[in-house]
């Protein structure tokens, strides 16, 4: 639209200059000011956020990053910047993945790299994110022009092919293996897949090229009935890859894409798919900033509200010959795994064990570290802010009050009810 | 924009006539012929999908309800288009709020009613939904916004306000009593309230207004270090009210939101927000579409993945009186269920006992269902779809394999056993 305004107002300038009358001008000047004023309404449509340098933790409106950056306030994350220097790939961008693309743009993380090869259909409108004004777009495009405007500070990569075909593969394994990302990081490839793909054959696309790059990735998948889903964290070599276990049912000989298309479609709801992208976020959020328990393996049956984990050790006759090799490797670096956490342990073993640095302390004074003290208080749910007060006594007080107020049981005691008991029953 | 158009062809149309030179017009057509084309590009910008009268199953790209239909296929909703005869209230359109908004009307939901009195921030651009586009709109003006270009179908009402003054209050309570939605509904009233509020103060008024209508609501809430949250089930009279037990930290004497807001601000992740949306909107379709079990309780610890659930009965001390009401009117009402619940019974049970009618059945012919073959197909696992085998035998084939190749374990195997271990140990 703007190349179309500007041509516009190129030709009125020249009419204007070729007019013979003086009184013409003044309309045409009249005009033109109608068209500036039409290019500066369609300047102002798409309002888009200017790029942020650094996230800063300042409780103000404009800061998009306020809420993220109170995570370190609140003692959960240490470094919530360090998001910036992490590279994430989604492969698929259907249901669950856009979803997860969204989450992880609005979270700030550094770059993106988005794969799927399909069109955006108002059949997708039942799950969140793509709009019906998207539709015809390929999920890819579509997903980079919204993502782009919520989050410019976000890098996107998209690549719209299919990684089940030959050359979709070989693109899908050097984008994993590009590390020109992140200077100030040591290995700055890909930090984590995520596959939100609706087929095997993708998964184990993904589980080849994971294999054979020693990439961690976590799995996702809905049911086609809709009401269950799961997420599954897979280490090449420690814990069990997608084709350790093989499902019981699966495609033969024909192709799998067809057997959902003809007549009969998957059910699909934006709430499975909502929690599952939550969940398999929030696992990718405590896998890269340090936090929490990453979960090897989660379910969600959304009938009865029950998430089932456990956990699946690597087939030592897995199909695949990569994850073999994946599960050498690991065997043979456990003797400098261990060493590696003996080593921590010591190095962190002097700071809780330090001494005073004189000996003499006669006073018996001590340092308190007085930088960061909220995130002790939040921590110490006795003290609280200005304001808010304790509606019971706290659980050792409330101890306290029983005990001095209920009688000390002892034999006498003891007696004495069996006394009262007697009298009543003998009324 | 598309008024300014308008304007800026009439001028053009009006300069035309007044043109003294007939070589000057063919730049001017030139110049019309651009304006009108800045008009269609202007129109097809917002590219909206059209209503649609009745949700259809059909397979196609084009049909948005194709993947919700399916649920019906699936055998896990019995009648998924009863879902436009819904209406439900959402008290609070912020992180957990706006995504349930979002859901429900991609899930078609009939009626939605939106309350919130906030402003867009880039604050919020941390979760889900709201766009930087749209900072400075209120709430409830930018979720209507998205949501009618999201879904058409769906009405929307949208009530700025804040429900704890006297004034909103009121509106709160007459908008939920308010039963002229849906004529071919019984009760055409608000059939769930979900509040998504943040803070206690709010969540008390809901409890108010719900205990006082004997409406069913669902609580949620997410913790201020962003990791934890929870959903409730609330039934007037049948379950715990918000007020049966009490919080233990409630702000004394100062505005709650003015704790929040002094230079500390609670910390929130799309994740943990979307999570509880999910789990939210999916207990309200349960609820609805009367399909699996609705959690009375659910909480979700994200550092550990951990699901706690929990049932509350009302406190006969509660310090809400209207709730103390619906106690009693539970209690009154005791008899009546009873002898409802054992009528559904009986009226079911002469379907499940109903003899041949025939009894003189002599070869043995029994009239099989033949409508809606799939629901029993896809129940049952042996029966797949042509294209797809088993990769392992099921269970109990296995066990029969498992029981003819196996030796049987009598005690002549036992001693041949003995004898065999003793043989090598004697080596």
């Amino acid at each position: 639209m703007e190349v179309e305004l500007k041509q516009l107002m190129a030709d009125l300038q020249s009419l204007n200059q070729s007019l013979p009358d003086p009184s013409l001008h003044a309309s045409l000047l009249k005009i033109q000011s109608r068209v500036e004023h039409l290019a500066t309404l369609a300047k102002s449509e798409p309002v888009r956020r200017s790029k942020v340098k650094d996230m800063s933790a300042e409780v103000v409106d404009s800061n998009p990053y306020s809420r993220l950056m109170a995570l370190q306030r609140m003692g959960i994350v240490e470094n919530y910047e360090r998001i910036r220097e992490f590279s994430v790939a989604i492969v698929g961008i259907g249901g669950v993945g856009s979803v997860a693309a969204e989450m992880l743009t609005r979270c700030g993380i550094g770059r993106l790299l988005l794969y799927d090869y399909d069109k955006v259909e108002l059949a997708n409108m039942n799950r969140l994110f793509f709009r019906p004004d998207q539709v015809g777009m390929t999920k890819t495009d579509a997903a980079v022009q919204t993502l782009s405007d919520i989050n410019p500070d976000v890098l996107l990569e998209s690549y719209t092919l299919n990684i089940t075909t030959v050359e979709g593969f070989e693109t899908f394994m050097s984008s994993l293996k590009n590390k020109s990302f992140c200077a100030s990081k040591q290995d700055s490839g890909v930090d984590l897949v995520l596959s939100c793909v609706d087929n095997y054959e993708a998964r184990m696309a993904v589980n080849q090229a994971c294999n054979e790059l020693s990439q961690t990735w976590l799995e996702s998948g809905v049911s086609e009935d809709a009401v269950s889903g799961h997420i599954q964290l897979l280490i090449p070599g420690e814990t069990a890859c997608f084709a350790c276990a093989p499902p019981l049912v699966v495609a033969s000989g024909v192709d799998e894409r067809t057997l959902k298309r003809e007549g009969v479609c998957a059910a699909s709801l934006p709430t499975t798919m909502g929690v599952v992208a939550g969940l398999l976020v929030q696992n990718t959020l405590k896998f890269l900033l340090g936090f929490g328990q990453v979960s090897p393996y989660l379910g969600y049956n959304s009938l009865k509200d029950f998430f089932p984990t456990m956990q699946m050790k690597p087939n030592p006759q897995c199909s695949n010959f990569a994850c073999l090799e994946r599960q050498k490797e690991y065997i043979l670096a456990k003797p400098a795994r261990d060493a590696a956490a003996k080593a921590k342990l010591e190095a962190e073993a002097p700071f809780t064990e330090e001494g005073p640095l004189h000996i003499d302390n006669e006073w018996n004074i001590s340092v308190v570290d007085d930088c960061e003290p909220d995130v002790s208080s939040a921590k110490n749910s006795d003290i609280l802010p200005e304001g808010l007060t304790h509606e019971l006594p706290v659980a050792d007080d409330f101890r306290n009050i029983v005990t001095s107020e209920a009688p000390t049981t002892d034999n006498e005691d003891l007696e004495e009810l069996r006394r009262q008991l007697e009298a009543i029953n003998s009324k």
